[in-house]
C-alpha cells in the first residue's frame, strides 16, 4: 500500500498549480471584465439554470461516476473537482482570447462560463481512461494541452468548416475518449506491472458511482440542449436524449443479465452502458423528429456499449497493453463514433427531405418546416 | 450467499425485456409523433424545470430511498432506474392511446413524459414492499400490469366520476402501497421463510437512503404542486407540502427517541415518517389556505408513521404472514387514507364556504375567491 | 460504545421537541396567512427555484458536509434535518413578528420561507463544531436560541445601522462559527475527555461528506446572489462567487499536497477549504467588478483555510481545550472576517469611486453606473 507517488511530487504539484493559477490572475486581472450589458433579469436566471444544469453534471456526475475503482473512490472526486476548476480557467480564457477579443478586453458572460465547463468535461471524460495510472501532477499537465487541443479544434471546425456550436460540442465524446486513451497507452509503458488489483470494485464506491451515473442520467437532456437555440430543435433534443438514455438503460440490463451465467446484473455494465443513449444521439437530437430512431440509436448503443464492456477489456488488457480502467472506450468512444456517423446520415438524407419524407408523415413535416 | 435466482432468469429476463423494449420501438414507429406546435421558449424551459424535478425524484429519490437493505442496496438502485423507464415508456403510450389519440398519431408532449414518469413512480413505490422477494423477471413482468391497473383506475375516473388530473394523481401513494403488498403477500406463499436476514439495515446503505429521502424531502413540493394551473393553487400547494414535510420531520424524530429505550433515534423511522406530512396533504395540498392545517396533517401523518414502523412489522410479519420490507405500508398508505379523507371533509366543508369561513378569516377568503 | 445520552433524553426530548412544535402550529393558526396576492405565475416559479437552490444546500449540502466523523456520520445528516426544521419554523415566525406584521396577522411570502431557512443555517454552520459534543436535546433548545440572537443582530442592522438584506445575511458565516465554537468551548468543559478518537474520518463517510461539499459548491452562487435585486448585481454576484470557489479549491489542493510528507491530499482540508471561497468573497460579491479580485480573495482565503486546518487543531485543542470537530472556525469565520474587511475596504474605495477608477476601466465602470 506504499505511495508509487514520485517524492518530487510534493514539490512540484503546489509550484505547478500555483504558477498556473497566479498567471490565470495576472491575465484576468489585464485581459477581462465582466459583460455589463443590461439583459433582464429573466434571460440572466434562465441561464443560470442551464448553466448550473451543467455544472452539477460535471462536479457531481463526472465526479462521482469514476469512483467506483475500490482504491480510488476517493481520490477520483477529489481530483476531478480540481482538474475541472483548471479546466474551465484554462479554457475560459483561451475561448475569450480566439472569439470574443475586442478592445484588448475579454468579456465573460455566463454563457462563456457554461461553454468552458462543457470543455472542461473533456478533461473529466479523458480522466475516466488514466484512473490510477498517472498522479495528480500528471493530471494537471494533461489539462492545459487536453483544453487546447479541443478548443483549437473547436475553432478550426468552426471557422473553416462551419460547423455550428452544437454539432462541434458534440465532438466531445470521442475526441476526449481517444485522447484519454492515447495519455493511458504512453504512460502504460511507464508504469507496466501492478496495475492489476487496482481495477476491482466495491459495493459501497459502486453506489456513488451510481449516484454519479444517475445524476448524469437525470441531466443529460440539459447538456445536449444547451447550445441549440431554436425552441423546436431544443424541445427535440430532450425528447430524443431522454428516449435514447431509456432504451440504452433497458438494453444494458438486459445484456448485463444475459451475460451472467446466473442471470445477475455487472454493476460495471450498468454505471458505463446506461449513459451510451445518450453519447449516441448527442450529435443529431435536433435533427430526429420523431421517437423511434432516437430509441433505435439507444438501443444499438446500449448493444455495442455493453458488448464491449464485455469483451473489450481482455482484447485491451492483454493484447494491446493499454488499460481503460473506467471503460471509457465503450462508454464514450465508440456510441459517439456511432453518433456521429448518424448525424452524417441524417445530414444527406435532409438535403433531400423536401421531396422523400422518411423519417416522419409528410404533412407533419411540412408543418415543422413551416412553423421554424 | 448463493444466488436464489432460478436458472431460467438468464434466459427470460433479457428475451422479455428486449421484446419489450421491441415492441415500444415499433409502436412508437407507427403511432406517435412529437408535438411541433411552436409554443415560446419560456414555456418549454419551464414545463422542462418541472419535469426535470420529477426526474430526480423518481431516479435518484425514489433509487436510493429503497437502498438501506443490506444485501440489496445495489439492486434496489439499478433495479429502480430499470423499471422506471419501462414503466415510462408503457405509461406513455397508455395515456397517449386513452387520451391524445388524434388522427392515428398519438401526439407526445413534455407534460406527457412528466405525467407518465409520475404514473411510473407507482412502481417504485411498490418496489419498497417487495424489496428481495421478486427477481428482476417479475418486477419487469409487473411494471405493465401495475401502471396498466393505474392508468385504467385513473381514466376512469377522469371520465366517469371527473376528478381532476392532481386528485387523480395523489391516489398514487395508497394504490401503490396496497398493489404492492398484494404482490408481496401472494409472493410470499412461494418464498416462506429465508428473507428474515434479509432487512438488517446497514450504516453506509443508511446514508445512501437518507439521501434519497433528502432528495424526496427536497423536490416534493414540486410533484405536489405540477399537475396545477392555477398560480394561487400551485402556491399555496408549495407552501402547504413544506410545512407538512417539516412538521413530519420534527414529529417522527421526537417519537424514534421516544420509543427508544436509550433515547436514540432509529434510521428506519426517519427515511420513511419524514415523508408521511408530504403524502397526506398531497390531496389537499391546493385547498388548505392557512398552514396549521397543513401543519396538523403533518403531525398526525409523522405519528401515524412513526407508530407504524415501531408495531405493525411484529404483527404484520408474524400475524398475517406479510412481509412489507421497506415500511410502505405505513410510509404511503396509511398517511394517503388520511390525505383522502381530509380532502373529502374540506371538499364537503367547502359547499359551505361562503357562508361559514372557518379555515381562513373573511375577508381573505373573499379575496382569494375574487382572484381566482 | 456505551451510549453517553443521559438517561433523562428520553424523556426530555420528544417532550421539548413535541411541545415547541404544538406552540408553532397554535402561533401559526392564530397570526398567521398565506400570501393571496395574485402574482404571475413566472415569478412565482422564479422565486420556487431560488428557494429549492438555497433548501438543497441547507438539507443536501450542510447535511453531507458534516458527514465525515466516523462515528456521527448517521446522526448529522438525521440531526441537520431535524434543527433545519426546526429552525426555518422559528425564523418564519420571528421575522414574521419583528417585520411583517400587519393587521393582527404574519403574511407568509415563499421569500420569507427562504429568508428563514437561510436564517436557519447559522443552526447547520455551529453544528459542525459541536458534533459529537452536544446531545440532540441541546441542540433542539440551542436552535430557539441560536436564531433569535441572529434574527435580532439582523433587525438591529437593518433598523440602526440600515444595513440592506444581503450584506446583513453575510455576517452568518461569522456570526454561527463563532456561536459554535462559544458553544462547544462551554460544553467541552462537561465533556472533558473521550472525544479525542471521536473525529477520525473514514473513506466512505468522507465520500459523503465530499458530496456535501460538491451539493455546496455547486450551488454556492444561488445562495450569494439570493437576495439581490438588480440584475447586474445579481450576474456579478454569480460571476465573482464562482471565480472565487474555483481558486480556493486549487489553492487547498495545492496546498494540502504540499503540507503532506508525501504530497498526498487530505481529505478535511478538501471538504472545508475549497468553500472558503465562497465565504471569503459573500459579502463584497455584488461590489466587485471584475474577476482577478474575487480570485485573489479565493486565493487567500483557500491560504487562511488550509493553513488553518494544518495549524490550528493543535492549538485549539491543547491550548484552548476547544474541540472544533468539523473546522468550522477555518471554513467559515477566517474567509467570513477576511469578506467583512474587504467589505469595508471595497465600500471606501467606492466613495472616491467616480474620481478613482482602480478596479475597472474608466469607461466600463461608467457604463455600469449609467444601467443601473
Amino acid at each position: 500500500m506504499g505511495s508509487k507517488y514520485p517524492p518530487s511530487l510534493q514539490v512540484c504539484l503546489p509550484r505547478w498549480a500555483l504558477m498556473l493559477e497566479a498567471t490565470f490572475i495576472f491575465i484576468f486581472f489585464f485581459y477581462t471584465s465582466y459583460d455589463t450589458s443590461s439583459k433582464n433579469q429573466k434571460t440572466l436566471r434562465e441561464t443560470y439554470r442551464a448553466f448550473q444544469d451543467v455544472t452539477v453534471m460535471a462536479a457531481l456526475g463526472m465526479g462521482f461516476l469514476a469512483s467506483s475503482l475500490r482504491r480510488y473512490s476517493w481520490s477520483s472526486v477529489a481530483f476531478s473537482l480540481f482538474l475541472l476548476v483548471l479546466g474551465v480557467q484554462w479554457a475560459l480564457l483561451l475561448d475569450g482570447f480566439l472569439e470574443n477579443f475586442s478592445n484588448g478586453k475579454v468579456v465573460i458572460r455566463l454563457l462563456s462560463i457554461q461553454l468552458a465547463t462543457m470543455s472542461a468535461m473533456s478533461v473529466l471524460i479523458s480522466l475516466g481512461a488514466i484512473q490510477g495510472k498517472a498522479n495528480l501532477l500528471q493530471l494537471a499537465v494533461m489539462v492545459p494541452l487536453e483544453v487546447t487541443a479541443f478548443s483549437t479544434m473547436r475553432m478550426v471546425n468552426r471557422r473553416f468548416l462551419s460547423i455550428d456550436d452544437h454539432a462541434n460540442m458534440m465532438h466531445i465524446y470521442v475526441f476526449s475518449a481517444y485522447f484519454g486513451l492515447t495519455v493511458a497507452y504512453c504512460l502504460s509503458r511507464r508504469l507496466p506491472s501492478g496495475t492489476q488489483e487496482k481495477d476491482r470494485t466495491a459495493t459501497s464506491p459502486s453506489l456513488f458511482a451510481m449516484l454519479g451515473t444517475l445524476f448524469l442520467w437525470t441531466f443529460w437532456p440539459s447538456f445536449n440542449c444547451a447550445l441549440l437555440n431554436d425552441p423546436n430543435e431544443r424541445k427535440n433534443a430532450i425528447f430524443n436524449t431522454y428516449y435514447a438514455l431509456a432504451v440504452s438503460t433497458v438494453t444494458a440490463t438486459s445484456v448485463s443479465a444475459w451475460a451472467h451465467p446466473k442471470g445477475k446484473i455487472n454493476m460495471t455494465h450498468i454505471h458505463n452502458a446506461v449513459l451510451a443513449g445518450g453519447v449516441a444521439v448527442g450529435a443529431s437530437c435536433h435533427l430526429i423528429s420523431s421517437p423511434w430512431l432516437a430509441m433505435v440509436l439507444g438501443f444499438v448503443a446500449g448493444l455495442i456499449s455493453s458488448a464491449g464492456a464485455e469483451c473489450l477489456p481482455v482484447c485491451f488488457n492483454q493484447v494491446l497493453g493499454l488499460h481503460d480502467t473506467c471503460g471509457v472506450y465503450y462508454t464514450f468512444s465508440l456510441p459517439g463514433l456511432l453518433g456521429g456517423i448518424t448525424y452524417i446520415v441524417l445530414l444527406t438524407l435532409q438535403i433531400s427531405w423536401t421531396k422523400n419524407s422518411m423519417f416522419a408523415p409528410k404533412s407533419q413535416n411540412m408543418e415543422r418546416t413551416s412553423c421554424n
